[in-house]
């Protein structure tokens, strides 16, 4: 797409920091990351979102991002990470091109990304289950 | 695995509020959600992280997240959602079977799944890549 941020950094228009290329997807790590090696793969078709993304492109791409872990741990010594798809803007989608995060972390790195639980009231956990479920 | 919380659900030893289930993945609503409706994907086979689960495990367990956050935005009408599978305690995996979160977000929930970005220093954020693409 023209003006998607990452399609102009996949053409090659923007510089960024590569860790990772092939015919399909590309690899760099985050400028503003959470930490040091924070990396993003991403596809290089544009699709906005997991929903529009085929499934051999999101298959292929966790692959990758499965690599990078890997690549990511034996180099910078992390004890786990986080794989994050954030999807549409409301969720913390920056740039509308479908990317995964993927978050080396480290004992008491202050990283928070977990919540406070909200509550369901009696039986409006099953009620929820109903919705979800009419739509499988 | 005798003494894992998931394998207990997936053997019917623990109850849980179950949005969908087949023959290799099992789908239900978090506990302790991040907003109602918030759905875990467990593979039926115990692996502890992504690194150790089989590339045909993760892909159709994404395929079917993929199917549960559609079913999600059409019943729960939320207008984006984050996956997110945390690998190791460290990274705030609280059981260690790996599984998907999908939540379902909406417009000021005040959920905060970001960070506040780290800075590299002049080159260093070459040396981390650098660090990384060896072991790739």
């Amino acid at each position: 797409m023209e003006t998607c941020i990452f399609c102009k950094i996949i053409r090659g228009d923007i510089p960024c920091t590569k860790v990772y290329e092939d015919e399909n997807v590309i690899s760099f790590l985050d400028i503003a990351p959470a930490n040091k090696g924070h990396s993003l793969v991403v596809p290089k078709e544009h699709y906005d979102t997991l929903i529009e993304a085929p499934e051999e492109i999101i298959n292929y791409r966790l692959k990758v991002a499965k690599k990078v872990a890997r690549a990511m741990s034996s180099s910078l010594a992390n004890e786990g990470f986080n794989v994050l798809i954030n999807n549409n803007k409301v969720a913390g989608q920056l740039v509308p091109h479908v990317h995964i995060h993927i978050i080396p972390r480290f004992k008491g790195d202050g990283i928070r990304l977990n919540w406070s639980p909200k509550k369901y009231k009696d039986k409006e956990i099953g009620e929820f289950a109903e919705k979800i479920k009419k739509f499988l």
